[in-house]
């Protein structure tokens, strides 16, 4: 029986495996088999940690939620616009790492979608992203940078979904949306909300 | 052999099992095996249609664009931002069938992210979709609908950007986006590009 640490190297090395699958082929691409032939290991011992395709899927999505949990983000700067800047810079693909991770979520939305549970846990997921932005918009009016009659849960739900969609577009078209292009339509977003100290 | 009349049926009736499995289960449960079940067929049968999975997949795609080219849109309205509005919310997914078709489409970023051709195929869509936004806003500015010193191809993507992450979080979470709630966000989007006439 090998010893502990042998296992969770081995553990390690097939997390690894599962990630550079799924970075490289999406949920579609996931299987067993390819997660075997990329760790050069046999179908065999896959089923030993994924006994079904759906625990593999959920293996795939406990690594992205960590992934991202883990991943380096922007010291926060002041409270208000510019912490939520930070907060939505930190979401967009302006890095190759931040693209694949970008890929992996996008790519997870279609396994998703057609499983309640999944779709049930990614509802959530964004639920509370969504409550991790909602400070920095009601610091915002708060401080008088967005105007006091903002409705702060659509203002977040608003930022988020540009973020979101610009991601999704950024990964088809990164030649016409790179990194300074997204910072650019970022800043605009964020000055449109801000009228008062829009220039005409 | 049977007449073409019979042929005709047939292929529609395969390509409405298509749509009601993309629709249901995403691109990651579209099998020649879950297509035949849904049209009560043999396997057999499917594989003269499509020799491949990528066949399958093509099909798929093909199927939503031809959906969503022949949908029902609304009637042009005013040009400027009443057009663009009319445009972005015939994207949204506000009634079961609008949800059902972005589902699909969202779904089909996994695959499409994963084969150079699909996303080649993607990029150049969103591309013209873009296109035929950039009228609606060059003609906001004609009018003084936006200010002169907007950036036309920046507020299309923004605009275009806005949309499709609603749709994605509209999905996840309907209960929380219903078709009311995305009208009034895109609404606010949209006054939130006209400063001048922006309520404080």
């Amino acid at each position: 029986m090998p010893a502990r640490g042998d296992h969770e190297a081995r553990r390690r090395d097939v997390s690894e495996a599962v990630w550079r699958v799924l970075a490289a082929r999406g949920f579609g691409g996931l299987t067993l088999r390819a997660v075997a032939t990329e760790m050069d290991a046999s179908t065999g011992l896959l089923t030993h940690y994924f006994p079904s395709k759906k625990a593999l899927i959920a293996h795939a999505l406990d690594l992205a939620d960590e992934r991202t949990a883990t991943r380096p983000l922007r010291d926060a700067p002041a409270p208000g616009l510019p912490a939520l800047r930070a907060a939505l810079l930190d979401v967009l693909p302006l890095t190759p790492d931040a693209a694949a991770m970008n890929r992996v979520w996008v790519g997870s939305w279609d396994v998703a979608l057609a499983d309640p549970d999944l779709a049930a846990r990614q509802r959530d997921r964004y639920g509370s992203w969504r409550g991790r932005l909602r400070p920095h918009v009601a610091a915002a009016v708060a401080r008088g940078e967005l105007p006091a009659s903002s409705d702060v849960d659509d203002v977040v739900a608003s930022a988020a979904a540009f973020a979101h969609g610009l991601v999704v577009h950024a990964l088809f078209d990164p030649a016409r949306f790179p990194a300074d292009r997204q910072t650019a339509m970022l800043d605009d977003f964020l000055a449109s909300l801000t009228p008062a100290v829009r220039p005409e």
